[in-house]
């Protein structure tokens, strides 16, 4: 049961670079770090750092700083990194093999148990560990085993049909790397996008943008 | 040169989403639309798009609503997807190479000119058309070929050294999947993460917190 509630969605968005980075200060064998430390390392204000912070509570100490490996611990808790949520991934593709390949799953509150496609050509292979099956036995697999988080590495145009296949098996969390914005289809449902494209355009925004302002802006 | 200036950062971060929404109704032949119909496809309040589309000058006909091809065009302009920034790839391992192929790059702006490893047995290797250079000749390479953009696709540990080299030649424009945060270290760059890990650990939280609420408040 989390301790804390009505955490702002920035200050959700910002736990996984405090995590991140108090990770790598524990690796380092820090034990405490004060707030204006951390502000030069995650170029987040001192203050910033120390609202956020105080969200979750007394972790700070006048002059002394922070606790590097209790408030480590307390953000992984406060994310629910202690968790193994079951995640299948749909889409054996380039894509979908690399987030299978890439991410730690299991440092992340989740384990990988299923890969999904229905080319021929893939089903069988062997993706970390991880046999791909056929996209015809998603219910039986999702039934036998309880399925907590669908990632989808699928074209946009292959989402709608497999994600009502999801929904209607109970499965209502998904890490979603399509375009199709489930969010807008599903009312009940828990879903965080990786949209390339969008990232992809968004740079182009950027760069455009201080390309086109004269020097002295700059 | 952008004839609109000043416009805040949520506003330029759904541009990207009205772009493939309206890139949709274009391949269906939808000529016009109004921004309640934007509304319910997008899930934006139709009050939301109004103001968004009122950044960009007067696109709205009271009773008409949007022509959907001029917005479109207009959008591609603002965003900048007229250009054709020369980028060039590092780390050709899984999401390297997931990245390589699965982008289409020439839609958004940019042209892959280059992909650089440091895997004596990944260089030579060919994806999507280019052969993977040794990273040693990353210097030559973007002196010879006028490079705008770097994607690193390497491990945080690696990206330092290379983001170093990069800046030296000039190469200032990033988008950066690793997890090292470039714009901590260098303040006259552009940069656009994409941070799978963050994204996987704000699911996380997403559904622990969810799970963590009484019936009633779900």
């Amino acid at each position: 049961m989390h301790k804390y509630k009505n955490i702002s969605d920035p200050v959700i968005r910002r736990l996984p670079r405090y995590y991140r980075f108090l990770g790598e200060l524990l690796d380092k064998g820090v034990e405490r770090i004060s707030s204006r430390e951390l502000s030069d390392k995650m170029g987040f204000t001192a203050s910033q750092i120390r609202q956020d912070l105080n969200c979750f509570g007394g972790f700070g100490q006048q002059g002394y700083g922070y606790c590097v490996k209790s408030l480590y611990n307390e953000i992984a808790h406060i994310l629910g990194l202690d968790h193994s949520y079951k995640a299948i991934l749909i889409g054996a593709g380039n894509l979908g093999r690399a987030v299978a390949t890439h991410m730690s799953f299991e440092k992340r509150g989740f384990k990988l148990i299923g890969i999904f496609d229905n080319d021929k050509n893939k089903i069988g292979q062997t993706i970390r560990d991880i046999q791909v099956s056929d996209l015809d036995n998603l219910e039986q697999f999702c039934t036998e085993n309880k399925t907590d988080v669908a990632i989808f590495c699928v074209p946009k145009t292959a989402t709608p049909e497999i994600a009502e296949r999801l929904h209607k098996l109970g499965i209502k969390n998904y890490w979603n790397f399509s375009h199709y914005d489930l969010a807008v289809h599903y009312d009940d449902i828990i879903v965080e996008n990786v949209h390339l494209n969008d990232s992809l355009m968004t740079l182009c925004y950027k760069i455009s943008d201080a390309n086109d302002k004269p020097e002295d802006e700059q």
